[in-house]
């Protein structure tokens, strides 16, 4: 089992270490023989990871590069370094293909030779463009996925992107799961994220040991697309208690309350939420260090209402915080965690 | 100490028993021994507890009432008997007086008796106009509070009435503490309520262990009208969320993912709420059984839109949560808790 | 035929000229002759109208006067006057009663001598405590007005406000016509304006004649309170249409068209209008003189919104501008003029 | 000078009568002899168009034609024929082709054909698909398009499907300019219709006498994207004004008002327009024949909205309408005319 990730837009790029063009930096390839999990039980499921397949592109500091496994600790640390990488933007990978070719991986030359080498791949690219870069420019994925190999695409894509790819990869005989993860830098950390897998039932249940390394629970949610579009609505639904939460905030400042008791106030009551216990203290100070930047959580309320759009659905509530995200993008708070959307709120208040 | 509660409205009454006019429907009066509180550390709390004196004023159902207590165990059952009550609409206390009086109480004949008997007297009433009936009409509490005598409103009204009954209790020499309750039928029967509590800060350290008794926690806020305003602000953010849940829960149907299923992971997220969990499962199953009617979300959503406006305080998002709860009204699903906001979303996306 | 207009607020007054508390600055008694309109059929029409009574109750620089006619030019000219001068804030009647007086007027001490000698008094006050006051308080309308009189209030105020005034006039046997005008400065200067006339039809009737001088057209529209409803969803959706133009100005300047283009093209098309013909050109040239105040605009938005609330009706679009009227009156623009909201809706765009 | 135009979807077709594929259901070639013009001046300005090509690819009772003109009279008629067919879907033109070459058209086989044999050709397609396959399917416009041939695109599509367009035009030597209309079926039948063009402004210029007959005024706007861009932005004015106007005419109702005298209020006031005069009394008696189809309405909301999200401009205004317009058509209004927003309004307000 083997990963590919990060974060790459190229457009294409040769097979030779001296021609390529494009973005991919260094091209190595590395031997490595890995150590077999041995004694729990959780190990013996990881029995058959025996190997480390790694690609890194670099571009603007990002790349791209994949793994597999050795034994649970090692894996699930692996895992965890990964996701945390990508989860904490901007330049998710930088220096961690040297980390874990220091650890005995392999560097595959593209993400065509990770494939090759691997039953099941896995993909988390940081936007749709590079989702589809690494698997359909050359050096893609395509080229040497075929029947009896998966792809597991965990980036945050739109429904369109995912059912694309695995057009793509099913055209050529392979399985196909899209798998985003709900949560961002700390559940990554603490191992608390939630995937939401679509696709290839069977390609799911044979990837579920990894999975359940990298989060604590996965869905299986059906057809293609079903995966992008639940995290759409999670992330529109806390969008949207995010800034309803700044809005009471705002108001109870202004009103002559203490913002910091309003915070024990709701911690008590019925909205309690990880989300208000866990950004609220930190709002308060202006401590707005990106967990999930606010130009995401705009652009997933925007797809939620294309996708509402689509379904003829009127969601008001939805469209104002999508007005009230764009606002904080234009006072240029768009890479700053989407907490920050208090600062536009708050901001609709200064006097001049 | 003693309780004034209950759900009224009338414009005045006399004194005496034969000559009352409005909605004074029985005037009885019972004489009572107490039990003392014995044991527990907490029960000496309530030592001085001996007393209980009630009045009943009923009106299409309702009613005031007012209680003492005689002990630990007692008083809990009483008090959480008397929050219940109140948030369970209609009707709160129905039949309510008949049981305390059984249990010892004694009945007064208005409000102003109660107080004429008690140090500190309690009120919950319904609405603004029956907070102020019971303090400001004939056989009101003005009529026999004074120097040493305090007054305790836990209705849930809005910053303005609890100045004027706050400036009708002082013009008397008495002390007012306005106390408004969060939380609503479960908080109420399991004691999870919090008591947001505002006015003398001498009164609220007095009342302290009654109030620990009615809610799991209180806070004292400040100058009146700071309780009513940071129950606007809670329940402002509270309906916004509903709100923005609602609008998740039909797009995720309409968009073919299953509820339920986004439920779980809500339930594992950042956003997971006792709103949302004690909510979602009865929503997918159209139970609106009325624990905070959708009329009075929808009022408090528009007083804190009020209180916006006399700041200048811009709210997209509350405003569109109110139009939608508008929308709820006007489909008649006033009556029906306020998570029947979901069928008003739904509502938007049925053909004709 | 009187008018009594103005702006003021007082609380009680005295009959004398030596004894008289609150506001009212001056108090005198001038005798005249009027001129008798001749020649015109529309100065026939006008015969009967040969005294000027004026009350002035100076506050803060405003002021209450009345006035009568003598002829058709002059009572047009004063009418006109009258009428640019309330929409012309702030202090509208500055200088104004003695002008009048100079051309003959009588000064009554107080509203209710100004009824006393007329049987058709008009009121135009700024809001609705001062329309109240000068009807309810001591030397005011009611002390005057009997079977045989009536009274025109035509300042714009809540239904509520109307309906107490009516209620007041009626108790004592006069006949009330409540008849705000739709239109500012300009329409006033030009005679353009349109009255919304509700209440006794047969007052309304009798005072056609003057409404028309007046305003270019009046409406009755049935019952007291009509008339303020009618201006309240006229402001409401002038509201919403000034707001969506500069939603709209905003958005071609910063996608690069040329705002200036945008007025030509509008003028040619389906949305084209007096307003957006008026405003435009001075919102691009940040000319905001206040024809109509942008806090009076959102006052009235708000009120349409309270109108909306009896009635659960959901207004999205009026929610929406109603906030960002609000967020322009914390940028400090409520003095300004209500086309200022670009200056809002363009600040959301600014980046810091 | 010659048109191409029309409604039209299409993949793939190949040059020959017998081989096409796709949708193109009749290919015909026609000789014919243009009268030429004659007398005025303006016809003398059409002295050149002596040809008449046109294209006609049906699919779905849509079609693709284009036509020339042989005197000012006849290319008037033509011209206004051709708008109006395409302002009033669907299947614009069914049977006009037929009539054109009954006057004396040729038909050519595809859009090249009459490329080929035009200096100019004009399109106007119904939806960014259609524009873009006109022109880059094989049979397209780029198959002839050449240096001293010029190609202008009427359609109203997003400025993206603008600039690609006008990037295949320019690569092939040839000079591009968009030019899609403001203005529905009465503009078009009566020749008011107003013209945004975009692109290479000396084709602009030599179009001038063709456009000059089409619309009632032209503008040049700069560079491609522009008039795209100008006709989002009227076209999101014109339906936030549609909605203000709808819930205005809705709380006239409801609160007791006459909404057919709000309509002549509305008329002398500042809000009066063109819109709100042609469509207040249709949507009275709730007569919705298409003249703008609602969901088109919406889509252009929808795109504004867009534009604005790429330059991070926060409408709440036209957000809120985008939410209505959506749950209009939710409601199967999307096919009649955008006034029948006023029934989603309404909606909002029954009872059930």
């Amino acid at each position: 089992m083997l990963f590919l990730m990060g974060q790459v837009r190229w457009t294409s790029y040769s097979n030779g270490l001296g021609g390529h063009e494009g973005n991919i930096e260094h091209m190595r390839h590395v031997g490595q023989n890995g150590d077999r999990p041995r004694g729990s039980e959780k190990a013996r499921i990881f029995e058959d990871l025996e190997q480390l397949e790694i690609t890194r592109i670099e571009e603007n500091g990002g790349g791209v590069s994949g793994f597999g496994n050795y034994g649970e600790g090692h894996f699930h640390e692996l895992a965890a370094k990964w996701i945390q990488s990508h989860c904490l933007e901007p330049n998710p990978l930088q220096g961690m293909c040297d980390e874990l070719v220091a650890h005995g991986a392999t560097l595959g030359e593209s993400p065509a030779e990770v494939v090759k080498k691997c039953k099941i791949t896995f993909g988390m690219l940081s936007d749709p463009p590079a989702a589809l870069s690494v698997v359909f420019d050359n050096g893609g994925v395509l080229e040497q996925i075929c029947p009896g190999k998966g792809y597991i695409d965990m980036s945050t894509v739109d429904p369109e992107t995912s059912t694309k790819i695995s057009e793509g990869v099913i055209s050529k005989g392979g399985v196909f799961l899209e798998a985003p993860v709900s949560g961002s830098k700390q559940p990554a950390e603490t191992g608390q994220l939630i995937i939401l897998a679509a696709g290839e039932k069977a390609l799911y249940d044979e990837a579920i040991p990894a999975l359940d390394v990298i989060g604590k629970k996965s869905f299986f949610l059906g057809q293609v697309g079903n995966g992008a579009k639940m995290k759409l609505v999670v992330n529109m639904i806390m969008g949207c208690v995010m800034n309803s939460f700044s809005e009471g905030l705002v108001l109870a400042e202004k009103s002559g309350l203490n913002p910091h008791t309003l915070l024990d106030v709701l911690d008590l009551g019925a909205v309690s939420s990880p989300l208000i216990r866990g950004k609220g203290p930190a709002m308060l100070q202006s401590n707005y260090s990106p967990a999930f930047p606010l130009k995401h959580q705009q652009k997933d309320i925007r797809l939620a209402l294309g996708l509402g759009d689509d379904n003829a659905i009127s969601m008001p509530i939805a469209a104002a915080a999508n007005e009230t995200f764009k606002k904080a993008r234009s006072l240029g708070l768009g890479d700053l965690d989407f907490s920050a959307v208090y600062e536009a709120v708050k901001d609709l208040q200064r006097s001049s």
